[in-house]
């Protein structure tokens, strides 16, 4: 029998984990149940600040909920926008609620190769230099040139699952989809909240690329931690 | 010294490479240079058969070279089209020359939603039934419903090259690119041809869900085989 020194084998092992760079496969191979979830695919979109909402609908505007998102307590409005740019202009652009604190245009890189501008890839929520775009109600016009982006893909968990998962709020996970076009995204950033519903959310163009649409089931591989 | 049998390594390799699912991204690790191949990003365009150029500009018509391609004798034309769908019309279409013996119409996803279809995911040359686009040129119009299509992602690879790098004509690959909207493209096929310049060839959806542009380099991860 040839014998080698157990070192060796864990050697190999890491070797093998640090060479495909995927080594939580393994975790999605003992539980694969756990790693899958529903995707959500964003069309784009606006969130409004209450200045702002006032500026494009009028003095003591609010807005009127037409249908639940899957998130608790938001929804998308009646209410739409026309969003306008360099070179084109894109309507019946909707409008998701609750207000927030500053006003957020959520566009994919292929719109904004229609509006004529380059959105960065940020978190939505954080706040920083972006290019300028118009957003015309039937009320006002307002230009908005600090939170036009697209939105950096990202996973909505719940707290409990979370924990059951060992993922971390902020920790960056990859995500395999299935099908002709199937692909891994890494980078997907997870933000974890009470009582939140587990869901990727990608924009038109990811969604695109894989082939996939809402409802379309995924799983998470987590390729930047090894445990 | 803890001893072990040398079968009991292999199997502990064996599985590694089975979870990870990219197992040859070992090769990438062992010869990176040869794996990185450039990036070129396709928008929408049309290749046209003879009878169709003669419909939509008249007798006798030839196309006129605007700028050589990266593929020898290949050339995008000064001449332009109109795609009209159900839901909408996109001007300015370039035609890339030479005459094919069929017409394709090459749109991403995102350019179906915006022109009222769904074009199938397939391979440049396949002709099969599709959703129906109008062709409208100066001297007249054209409906196509077998080449309206969203290019399957593929390779061109010189003969030479995918020799040295053990790849087959039609064989699958996946591919590797890096930033913050990095991920991996897998069912890329590899189509090899002599005197090719060797370049994955994306759609605009695909390059943006990567944040990647003509020109950026990826890296070929051999997912689908192991040697």
């Amino acid at each position: 029998m040839n014998t080698v020194d157990e070192r060796i084998i864990q050697e190999i092992v890491h070797q093998c984990l640090a060479a495909s760079r995927r080594p939580v496969d393994l975790v999605a191979t003992l539980s694969p149940g756990d790693l899958r979830i529903i995707t959500g695919v964003s069309n784009r979109h606006v969130h409004l600040c209450r200045e702002d909402l006032t500026e494009l609908f009028g003095e003591g505007y609010e807005l009127t909920p037409l249908k639940e998102l899957s998130q608790p307590g938001f929804f998308s409005a009646r209410e739409t926008l026309i969003v306008g740019g360099p070179k084109g202009a894109l309507t019946g652009i909707r409008i998701l609620g609750p207000l927030r604190k500053t006003t957020q245009i959520e566009i994919s890189l292929s719109d904004g190769r229609y509006l004529g501008v380059v959105p960065p890839v940020r978190q939505s929520g954080e706040v920083g230099p972006s290019p300028a775009l118009t957003l015309i109600g039937p009320r006002g016009t307002v230009v908005n040139n600090t939170g036009v982006i697209a939105a950096w893909r990202h996973i909505h968990m719940d707290e409990a699952q979370a924990g059951r998962l060992d993922i971390r709020n902020g920790e960056m996970v990859s995500v395999r989809t299935s099908g002709s076009r199937a692909l891994v995204l890494d980078n997907v950033v997870v933000r974890t909240a009470k009582d939140m519903a587990t869901q990727l959310h990608i924009d038109t163009d990811e969604g695109n690329s894989a082939s996939i649409q809402t409802g379309d089931i995924v799983e998470i591989v987590r390729a930047h931690t090894i445990r």
